[in-house]
């Protein structure tokens, strides 16, 4: 017998109109949650328990192999970007259903981490089998506390995101992104690859995450007013660029998910090879633009849109006003540090997706065809 | 001054209404242009003079990373599929948009190999540059010869492919996947990865693929109907696994290019983590199903999406009448090894997308918004 470890209070809507809205309004507590306890009250030292006996493969690892699948796959993503930037450790991030079925090169050097907010994701759950055979060390980034892929792993570390029952992913993703953020800084640490400067401000900024994504929800009205505008949409088209190139993928597969509108996401130097020609004055156009170092670019890409008569949805760093004669409607985040700005621009898109659905009347907690955790194949 | 190797006649369109009609068309002469002098009379040797000098340094690569935009970054991950398959040697392959504003972990053990149609895009070349400077060796595979790529690069292979003028690159394309093929044949006989038998077996597949192209072409009328009862598609899903996830990804990219239909790829096995949901009696669904051995996944994607009342339209193999009853309508493909195939599923696919784009009355030649070539960012 598994005890399980919440209340009922967990498994009720209370005022909101859907579990997907609540899960939305949990992050500031579930990303507090998942960081908690593992970052020390000095905020100098990052710890995750479970991994204690492997680090030392992980650091030596020749490369690190994240598998997952759909919004998984997106955390995994983000992963990639933070730990080949800090770590400095070779990344590559496969679909499990794809990594299964080949001959993947693996041997002891190899670190595969598996992604999954049920642990019984049955394409990862196979994937992670067939590494261990083959040698490797293999972790799991889960949700639910004894799953398989937690039992089965050499290691691992938990989200701490509580029970998602909207079949829309929210608040597991977050926690997904804020453990891959947690563990790139602590490879950056152990390895000496980041100064002892930019790693205290990381964790800081990191702490700073539940409050700035409260300033986001608290701004629900306008998302939904902008929403309201675009909810009769047949396409739309999500862009972002470095870390923020997942988080328009996951924007977009929101909106596919719960809205049926047929979004796809896009990284946004890829858009002048071929969606492009796409863009008309009925496609809106949603861009991940956060002040970082691929504003610039992201900019012109803006600019090309708009030159097509596209309608640009942006998500924007509090007090940018560059963009605002650039964009037919913004979305305004917190400023912060691009390592963690992830956390904070998919906050809007969660949003957004939610309103549009909800005034399409389509059922946001249970959108056909999907399941919640896909424990077939 | 340089002198281009053309006649007249390969700038006219002859008896095709589209240069890109023509170019599709002339693919059986193309591919066998590309493979022809690289491969011995006897068919038991590859030699690709280009890379002579830097054969031993890919051979101890750490990884080899590729790099390309739009079509050549689809032909990119066929290549990886391939060269992780048959030579063993890891393989990553990115955008050249992300890639170069990264910080890219990189030295003198790894190889990057760009592939580019003009051997001018913007991104790559300047991806390419970043990497020479931090020690990688760095290779070009390019169709036009002289173009900056070739030059710049320490060894390479030349598509000869002819010159494209259709701005949806068709021909350019497999004749990208053939040294794709080549390549990693070459490496896996110089490193011993391959059975000698295989090796041959999959050179004389290769040497086949022509004649097998040219007996999909004449089928063009069957192609041209199905077109037809499609053309006035709102969106489209292409479903793929293994090296025909990337054939999926070109088949999608053709028809947003030239129909502005929304088109998305997919890896077959991520549906039911999302695109599913889009799934309903409005939706065709393109399911390249060649007999492989991820076949029976494939099939059962295909019960699913069945399942869910989508149209299907399946690139199969001849012969299977598997599938008869469960799909709307097939394109078939003759039998070949899984390693060549992605040259032969793409044909219908290209066709498919040009006489939509025909019917919809588009400007194929000159799909609006893109260039042929990005040679600014």
């Amino acid at each position: 017998i598994t005890k399980v470890d919440m209340t009922i209070g967990d498994l009720e809507k209370g005022d909101f109109e859907h579990f997907m809205l609540k899960e939305i309004f949990e992050q500031p507590k579930t990303i507090e949650d998942t960081f908690r306890g593992r970052i020390n009250p000095e905020h100098t030292e990052i710890v995750l328990g479970g991994l204690l006996d492997v680090l030392p493969k992980i650091l030596k690892a020749r490369r690190i192999i994240i598998i997952g699948c759909g919004t998984s796959w997106h955390a995994a993503l983000v992963g990639e970007y933070l730990i080949e930037e800090y770590a400095r450790i070779p990344v590559e991030v496969e679909y499990a259903s794809e990594f299964r079925y080949r001959n993947p090169i693996l041997n002891s050097e190899d670190v595969v981490i598996a992604i999954s907010q049920s642990g019984e994701t049955a394409d990862t759950l196979a994937a992670l089998r067939m590494a261990k055979e083959r040698g490797a060390t293999i972790l799991g980034v889960c949700n639910v506390v004894g799953s398989s892929i937690a039992r089965e792993t050499d290691g691992g570390v938990y989200t701490h995101a509580g029970v998602e029952i909207g079949v829309a992913s929210t608040k597991a993703f977050t926690a997904q992104v804020t453990i891959m953020t947690l563990f790139a800084l602590k490879l950056a640490k152990e390895n000496g690859r980041i100064s002892s400067g930019l790693y205290l401000d990381l964790i800081k900024e990191l702490s700073e995450i539940p409050e700035k994504v409260k300033s986001i929800l608290v701004k629900h009205p306008h998302i939904k007013e902008v929403a309201a505008k675009y909810k009769d949409a047949i396409n739309a088209l999500y862009l972002g660029r470095g870390a923020l190139f997942p988080v328009a993928l996951e924007g977009a597969l929101k909106l596919k998910e719960i809205s049926y509108i047929h979004a796809e996401g896009y990284a946004a130097g890829e858009m002048k090879h071929g969606p492009i020609a796409l863009v008309d004055d009925n496609l809106p156009v949603i861009v991940v633009a956060a002040k970082d170092h691929y504003y610039e670019k992201i900019v012109s890409n803006i600019q090309e849109v708009k030159a097509r008569k596209g309608n640009i949805i942006a998500v924007v760093t509090e007090g940018d006003t560059g963009l605002t004669s650039m964009v037919n409607d913004l979305f305004e985040i917190p400023k912060s540090h691009p390592a963690v700005s992830p956390l904070l621009a998919i906050i809007p898109l969660q949003l957004f997706s939610y309103y549009i659905a909800v005034m399409r009347g389509c059922d946001v907690d249970q959108p056909r065809n999907l399941a919640k955790s896909v424990t077939v194949e």
